[in-house]
């Protein structure tokens, strides 16, 4: 279904050496990485508020692309990407819809995680054509309930985190269990595996722009997911404080082709990260399916 | 002028090593680390806001302790110290004017940094003849320029650091230069060589009280200082973006017996911590005088 690409170098073998390479959309350079086989449909990854490309958990995007033509991007104003961040989703989504496009795709499968959630759900209803499966992670519909709180909790994180000398996504990503606690600390320690060519922290204006994007989501009216015809995947830890775990299960059972990966237990908002291992398997057996 | 008290150790050698011990101020136990010589006028110090213990800057401490008691001391709901913290700079001078008592003195010199630094001004005040000398450092009197602007830098630094993985106090305590930069590192890195019997980290619902105690001392009408008869040692970075430097300025200029600093250059809230040295003497010769 893809145009024909010209791959400017060998396929990297892990995400820590993948090369950061940049495409340019609309005269806008946007960053991206890509690693692992396959030249057809590709697997796009949409990452949480505030990420860049080096807040993907490194063994998630390995285990993918073990199989997978896997590539995570930053999206307009985020990270080394240029432009300036818009401050809804629906615009995020438009602005991914024209990196894939830049890339030479035609088709893809989308996986978002939180806010990237939200924004594979406007495409998917939005692009139909272009989507062939998506997989959605700690994440929620327009409407859904407590979204509306993600800027409190997040602020309220960063200044713990301040007081603490800690990393916020300890508390916002894990659950406070003994198991919880040493799940964020590996997982902490994974993203900081890549020391060379990493890439630019979000700025403090787009993540602004992101925060209200995702307040706007939690305060839409319920979407109608019915529209959504694509095969879903649901994934979660059954404790996620940023957006309700009840939100998961609300999207499972109402997008039509929804199918709900058991919530992973002791686990919060960044369940997929702490399941690894099994979240890379049950991506590629559904993709593959 | 002071009462018989008891030394239940021998003087620790450096603050490093310095016990965290504690007091009972009106059956609440106040926690505080005490080093250097001699018996009478100890040196008080009064910490800026969110700090601990583990946040004096041991290279200050230890000069100053090379001739002077010098005490450390978290205030009410501080730290691992008891109680609620106020949410005035009035209510903090108090508790604090009953923890010098607690521990005998009758009379103590005091040296205050940024909020600090308020609670040193009402002190001397209020209770004029317990102090003997004040130093004051990176702070401003009530109603002075940019006070009132305090949480909303605190919050942008914290979100910043929390998006760069970078201390807030970076942004907070040193200038943007190469210098700054250098300074704020050198200091983060002292501020962690305690590794055994830190302080506990203060608490979300303490640091709120503490902004607003600040946000109040900002907005109140502009103090009368001629009150204050004490020798006054004012000191700050020529670049303070916390409690701006005019404050500093203004200090030395309505103080009866103001003494300044010369502004330490390239430096700004964390001025006397990047120019320990310099301070630590210039101290000792302001209280010996």
């Amino acid at each position: 279904m893809s145009a024909p690409r010209s791959s400017p170098a060998p396929t990297p073998s892990s995400y820590q050496s993948a090369p950061t390479r940049s495409v340019s959309v609309h005269g806008v350079d946007f960053v991206y990485r890509e690693l692992g086989p396959g030249d057809d449909v590709p697997l796009v990854l949409f990452n949480h508020l505030a990420a860049v490309l080096d807040n993907w958990d490194p063994r998630v995007i390995d285990g993918l692309a073990t199989r997978r033509r896997v590539i995570t991007f930053d999206n307009r104003g985020v990270g080394a990407s240029g432009g300036s961040t818009p401050d809804t989703i629906e615009a995020m989504a438009r602005d991914a819809v024209l990196f894939i496009r830049a890339l030479g795709f035609e088709r893809a499968d989308l996986l978002g995680l939180s806010m990237g959630g939200f924004i594979a759900q406007v495409i998917a209803a939005e692009e139909p054509h272009l989507v062939r499966k998506i997989l959605l992670a700690g994440t929620g519909p327009a409407g859904g309930p407590g979204i509306d709180k993600v800027t409190a909790l997040t602020v309220r994180a960063a200044l713990k985190g301040a007081l603490t000398r800690k990393d916020p996504k300890q508390y916002l990503f894990f659950t406070d269990s003994e198991g919880g606690r040493r799940a964020g600390r590996a997982f902490l320690e994974r993203l900081g595996e890549r020391t060379h060519h990493r890439d630019t922290a979000i700025s403090l204006s787009s993540f602004r722009a992101q925060l209200k994007a995702i307040h706007r989501w939690g305060l839409q009216e319920p979407a109608d997911l019915s529209r959504i015809h694509h095969p879903a995947l649901v994934a979660n830890g059954e404790s996620d404080r940023m957006v309700p775990s009840e939100n998961t299960l609300d999207l499972a059972a109402r997008l039509p082709r929804g199918e709900l990966v058991p919530l992973y237990p002791d686990a919060g908002h960044g369940g997929i990260f702490q399941y690894h291992d099994e979240f890379a398997a049950q991506a590629l057996e559904f993709l593959e399916r």
